[in-house]
């Protein structure tokens, strides 16, 4: 069902509509629309609309979206219809934090290894895991044909870690380090850097 | 110097472009070009050149970007010539983590007060910072007349606690829970949500 061709930024959305829409299934709520759905993330139902229908045909001109047919389908399009066993690397403060959020499994995600390089750290517990020697993570992450991986290391490191990870076949990268890696293309990277986002917020400050 | 008719997605990339001249700086860089910028960032020279181009003229064809002034520029823009003092409401993993980071300072932002509603959370200390009671948070945001806040509470509570800030006097919210607030549109609101990045990844792997 994926295809190739739809432009990045309409595959960016749907994690959002797929959030906004189990957020209506949690309340209750069986269908939905465009209208709705765009009132909630402020976005306009025509986007919505135009989105959606490069994946197919989820709902019928005037009886709205099916809301639990409609997630289904999103978590296809979006690959999470089987949890994806993810290798975190830092187990600092961030790190741990990380460890410890509930939040990822209904989301399609489960960690399942943590990393650090720091000796102090190593063998220690974080959440519900031991944190293991990053020395040891190519092999591990190799041997679990791990695909996805955070992390949440300093910046000095994250170039070097990353590559590592690459090395032992990750394919998809979310990077808490405020740096922008240098990787192969085919290698999916994303960022969280909260500065960036408080910066573009005070450009509007008055 | 900020022009209100500048696409919001340009004032975007600013942050970035901050963020890479200033690690050229700390590398003992003086001169740069749109270029070298775009080959770090992943982003074309030419868009490079166009955005910046909205705010001025800050490199000569052929000489490059002086670093140091394009930086002073940068940060005039984003209005980070004076360091923004922040609230930070929830004190959980997340926000421990939060008020343990010393990334933001040199960033343009200083966390000056932690507040919690849970009662074995508050009085005790995070990082340099005695949480307090959200009960007070109205008051005393306004009293420092505060602009930016960033949320580290439950999504239950998310919409709540924003309205409070609003009523508060905040201009600006970061938010890290996985929900759509329902604010003002005069308010700046930005997210932080790793699920919607792992997801938006997971969409192109094998």
């Amino acid at each position: 069902m994926a295809s190739s061709n739809v432009p990045d930024i309409v595959v960016g959305r749907l994690p959002l509509y797929l959030r906004a829409l189990t957020q209506m299934s949690e309340e209750g709520r069986e269908i939905s629309s465009s209208q709705e759905l765009g009132g909630r993330l402020g976005i306009s139902s025509a986007q919505i609309r135009k989105d959606l229908s490069q994946f197919g045909e989820f709902g019928k001109q005037g009886t709205g979206y099916n809301i639990s047919y409609l997630i289904e389908q999103l978590r296809k399009i979006l690959r999470l219809d089987h949890p994806w066993e993810v290798v975190l690397v830092g187990a600092g403060d961030l790190g741990s934090a990380i460890a410890n959020y509930a939040g990822f499994f209904d989301r399609g995600f489960r960690i399942t290894q943590v990393y650090d390089n720091d000796p102090e750290k190593v063998g220690t517990r974080v959440g519900a895991f031991i944190v293991h020697d990053t020395r040891i993570m190519g092999a591990e992450v190799k041997r679990e044909n791990l695909k996805v991986a955070m992390l949440a290391v300093p910046a000095a490191f994250a170039q070097e870690v990353s590559e590592k990870l690459v090395e032992a076949g990750i394919k998809a990268i979310l990077c808490y380090a405020p740096i922008s890696l240098s990787l192969p293309e085919s290698i999916q990277v994303q960022y969280i850097d909260p500065s960036l986002h408080l910066q573009h917020m005070t450009y509007y400050l008055p």
